[in-house]
């Protein structure tokens, strides 16, 4: 799908902190430090994730996390609309309008979670769908739901009036001045388990909606995992798409994402992006329960982190950026290696065992290469690679060469060609070879 | 469970000529000719089946069978009512009772089909469960729902007051005079495909509810295929449960019945029945568009009717009772095979391949003993058994034996022990051993 | 199948202690241990299991458990012998016929292992069939296989002269005085994931070979899980059959069979036995590595011997007899509690959740009553039971009762018909109830 | 893997008309037809099918295709070697060296079928493993086995001597002169449901052992359907990989290359073949049973060699070239259709739906663009296609554009960029857009 930059978006999510219960307030305070602190570094959009139109999100947290039959804003036409008593600049119909505002004035830009579908409520209540003679009951499909969402309905593939919502949905979007979609239950819709890709035609009808817009809107696909014999598909109508479950901040996760972007290696190139999720660092959880730190070691997000950008991912920051301690803060300004997300780098897995994984990444402008040599033990490990050896690094010579390691800057001979290296536990190095 | 009698329930059921659409008039109908021509033969339950609280069914056939949103009869406590405007003495509150009562009157009894859970519409109108300080949205589970038909949600496992609305709604079933309940989609939850067991905290609930009653109410569990491996569950808390999914008349799904019958064969049991669904005989389907005479040739319907008999399933004739013709009503009084489904006799498959099967039948008590061939074929096949070689006739004498046929009458003598029949294409011989 | 008793088999088994490496020396030893000390208690099978005619077995036990194209005793028909180095009277080709003797004169009974099929080496040869023109060659199966031993192929279900070398086989067994077989790989030929009962005609050959022999002669089959769907077949061909794959004295095994039993609880009847596996007790695990006591804490013994008890388990010892500990023998005497196994007592279970389960048993005849509480739990728990609450139990009358623990002898009260008791962790407490 | 040309190869493979039972005449003759007729068209492998090394191939055709334990040609150190008896100018140990060389002689290039893994016999008869002290009894697996042939068993990932069995065998290839090599039971070692790709080290073996050969020699891995997840690795260690099971000469399979077609297409590239397997043309199955004509109609023919010219498989002939009929000869010489499976020309699938398929394709480079309209009815259909919407083509101009139809070569207009055509019943056309 047409893309407007040549690298994988690059921002912040509210979920990983707050769950379902931001406000305007904490997105614009968000906003304000990406502006000061991150902006100069590449990072640019502010995602607000999921029930933004939920007036009660989070008030039976114990017992739900999404309160089934709960309080929602919707218009007359069975729209969403942010819940004003959390975003009170949406008060009297205009929507996210001047939060969209507000950001793109940082020189930022906005985005938006949604799930796909039509409210339930809409259709129990018969509601009319904008510009049409149809009403909601006559889209929604009744037996398309969300496994872990009560919301919405799914739309149904041939009911007149379907293309109509979303037109009318994606369109108030546009006009509001979202310039990112994360739209939900759609990539994997993980209830049906014979037909996980049950929602094919609302994703070709959410990439007519958002063309017919005229407005450049990313367009990203949630939950994953993607199913690797839909990419033709994905890359055509969809901007990324999460390659896995929700990721946290777990080794057992980060460990599997290895496995994840090798199966996915192949697939990243300019405006199709297979999505590792967000980056869970600093503060997390406050809307889950309690504030706590990232369960990962500083090792670990320099893993994850130098993962991400090898394989192309799209950045999307999981923390309260208001709270980032100084050290996580350098972790995301560090544009020497940020800068690999760039298509014009190309990344790809050399080797990977249970002990270790190396990946190479090469521009072929520039002819700048990489080498990043992961560590999955719980020691420390020496790991060594005859660069001669390496795929993309074929018929390019060797002679003289040394590496420079970018996270901590030190200097390494080669011997013959070799580059060894001790890598901490559940660590990395990524060495520029000069 | 519990139950009242020592065979298999046989009676009639409403689907398989009026979907969604019968009404009191034709209940009554087909109530009275089962009084006067089948109730000395053991028919007896009269069975209203599915949707008989909506108000709209059928009335948009060529694209629902079951209208999503649409207009049902449902009292302040989101309890279902007969649609007033096709049960008329439902009148004022007064649901089943009298329809109930003229078909005590005949000496019959009367059942009623139920989907499991509560009404969506219940749970979005938070509604409040009777003799509760609960609402339907608050034991309602959004994601518990019904593959085929949209009108409920399932009821949660642990949630106060769900037990209570169970017991509300069958106490009201008791009330009416119900003797026969017809759950649906709980014996098989067959969207949920890695657990298509999910509501087997339901089937308890009925079961405990019914328990409270007092009242005698055969409890019996659809869709198919029941799960073996639930076999103990099944015995424990229902009566009946369908091995097969909807059963209808076509040769195919007859045959498959037989893989059904051997894997079930040794789970019938007083008060326990596995159940390979209804009969489809005379005239069908006026409901699901056009009514027409039943698909299965007349050798066809013997042999069905004869592995139901000998298997020992409930018997539930799916046919318009008043246009029955008279061959197909001569089946259906042949007390001597109809009696097989009792208890006391004691069905086998003895052997089964891609060409024929052969069960043998024996009454512990009165020692009688049959024996079904049936062909598979779709010509004449002749089959024989060697009596010495059947399990259940082990250190029984065949001296002298001889052998009648029960479908048409006609004596066979056997040679040295071996019993040998011309068998017409898909049909049977059904003998007795004399 | 035919059975020659009314409970199942009761023995000891070569596998737990020895692995492939059992020598006559050591069957006899166990034999006279236990004609002296266990007979009186109801055991009487002794088995020798996998590959006694292996000349080598056991010698590259850190590479191979079953050393493959390894060096094997066979005749000129292709039937293995016993391996004369370590079972020396079998030489001169009178296979296992001394040994028997020697039990069969201890007033034991004798039984061996087979692995399904033909031996490879003699379809590569190409020998002859006893009695008949065919070679091996023409019934082995080359892509019919074990998953974990080299040994042989399996048989073609058509080919002619298949049955016969299965009759060669059997009678050879039956003149050599073989009381018992458990054939392997031929309950769940677990290498075919898709068709795990790819063996069903051998069954079938091995139950015509046993009963053209005129000998009683138990067949037994492994490994598990057996087919709940094959359920059927296995009542008529065989007379075990296990329900789990090897189990080892481990917790979680265990815990994990009360799910087994649940499921296969209404199939153990007179010559029909679910089979547990063997009773990993006392010393085990010689010819795996190293000697080492069972895992199992006292505890867990009794809730094992408990279970296949009630359950009604073939009880099959996998200790070396001869080092048995006084705890331990005192366990395999009472006789009170073993006695459960007979098919006049009625198992089922009550109830089971992660916590805990109950059992109970009942005597149609004797009206005796039994209840046993399982905790699950790595602590103390207290568990009860009303007893006009159980199935099993119901029309019966409990005024007064009391509860005698079969394990420890002490008595109990009720209240109310309330049984409770204080169950230590995964642990066992079996009421006799009177 | 490395690579000798820029499109994937052309040539004839004995299988489709031979079975097993092709002969060295006959292998010259199909060669000398090639040289006159094809070579100039681009074709030029010339590749002998399975078991050349059997002296009884085919003998026992209506029992197996296959003989087990049959009477095959191997060298001393389990090497299996040509049939003399076929190819009489192996004898005295000079393998397919004659063949080759004569092959060569006529500017074409020799290829050979083999099976994964050591043959069985060797292993049973503990052959030596040359230039080491390892036996074949040490390296084979003999758990992996092929599913449909009885040849071989795998070759141990670990097992010391397992690497130099390959290197032995290729080197002799290499040798010989052999330029291509068909490995089978190692692209999907489809017997082991649970892990198709378990003889993935012996892909990595095959790879080491052809590099250390020094020549070019071409590595196809049969059979299919090959695994999308293991794309990555098919790409690092082979050229060709089977994207379907064995394709015959019928319409559902022919249907069905689409939907493999739509998988892979992303991943044709240099060197990386995805293979739709061989072209069943002209007289076909002789060593099958009877010599017949291919199944497919003339428009099915078209359709399928454009579907797998645009896509860029492999084109190997599955045909008897001399009984080549004037027509199909004439298909195999459209060398500007066949040009299309160059590297330089990018297809695409643009759509596809039940009734039909529209591809496109683009040289980048000469901005040649193609479009192919594939009709899936049975009867003439209309498709059209507005060529601004194809992805491929977006952002080029298409003013005045003409359409020029390959196969029959008559011109159409295009009507405000839209190309409209009639297409035959399961037939194609394919368009130069100029």
């Amino acid at each position: 799908m047409k893309y407007i930059s040549k690298k994988a978006p690059m921002g912040w999510n509210s979920y990983d902190y707050y769950d379902t219960t931001v406000t305007e307030e904490e997105v614009k305070a968000n906003a304000a430090f990406m502006a000061t602190h991150l902006k100069q570094s590449g990072w640019e959009y502010i995602v607000v994730d999921i029930e933004w139109y939920s007036r009660d999100a989070g008030t039976k947290r114990e017992q739900y996390q999404y309160i089934p039959f709960g309080d929602i804003e919707m218009d007359e036409y069975g729209r969403l609309q942010p819940a004003v008593n959390r975003f009170p600049s949406s008060a009297d119909g205009k929507g996210f309008k001047p939060l969209a505002e507000y950001i793109h004035g940082l020189g930022l830009k906005f985005g938006i979670h949604m799930m796909r579908g039509i409210p339930r409520e809409a259709a129990h209540r018969h509601l009319p769908i904008l510009g049409t003679m149809y009403c909601a009951n006559e889209i929604a499909d009744p037996s398309s739901i969300c496994k872990w969402n009560p919301d919405m309905y799914g739309v149904r593939k041939t009911a007149p009036g379907a293309q109509e919502y979303y037109d009318s949905v994606i369109g108030m979007y546009a006009e509001w001045g979202v310039d990112f979609i994360k739209c939900d239950d759609i990539c994997n819709t993980n209830l049906y388990v014979e037909n996980p890709y049950s929602a094919a035609h609302e994703i070709e009808m959410l990439h007519k909606a958002i063309e017919k817009t005229g407005r450049d809107i990313v367009l990203s696909l949630s939950p994953g995992p993607a199913l690797l014999e839909k990419a033709w598909h994905y890359e055509k109508y969809a901007n990324m798409w999460r390659i896995t479950d929700d990721f946290w901040d777990r080794w057992d996760l980060l460990l599997d994402m290895f496995q994840r972007c090798e199966l996915w290696q192949n697939h990243v190139e300019e405006g199709s992006y297979p999505d590792c999720d967000m980056l869970p660092l600093g503060k997390l959880h406050k809307g889950f329960g309690e504030e706590r730190d990232t369960y990962l070691t500083k090792e670990e997000q320099k893993t994850m982190l130098t993962l991400w950008c090898m394989f192309g991912s799209p950045l999307m920051l999981g923390a309260e950026l208001t709270k980032l301690d100084e050290w996580t803060l350098s972790l995301l300004q560090k544009t020497e290696i940020l800068k690999l997300v760039d298509n014009a780098y190309h990344g790809r897995q050399e080797t990977r065992d249970e002990c270790c994984a190396i990946w190479s990444c090469v521009n072929a402008d520039t002819k700048e290469k990489y080498l990043a040599f992961f560590n999955f033990n719980q020691e420390l490990q020496e790991i060594s690679c005859d660069l001669s050896e390496v795929e993309q690094f074929r018929e390019m010579s060797f002679h003289n060469a040394k590496a420079e390691e970018l996270w901590e800057g030190e200097q390494t001979e080669l011997t013959e060609g070799i580059l060894t290296a001790q890598i901490p536990a559940h660590g990395v190095k990524l060495f520029r070879i000069i």
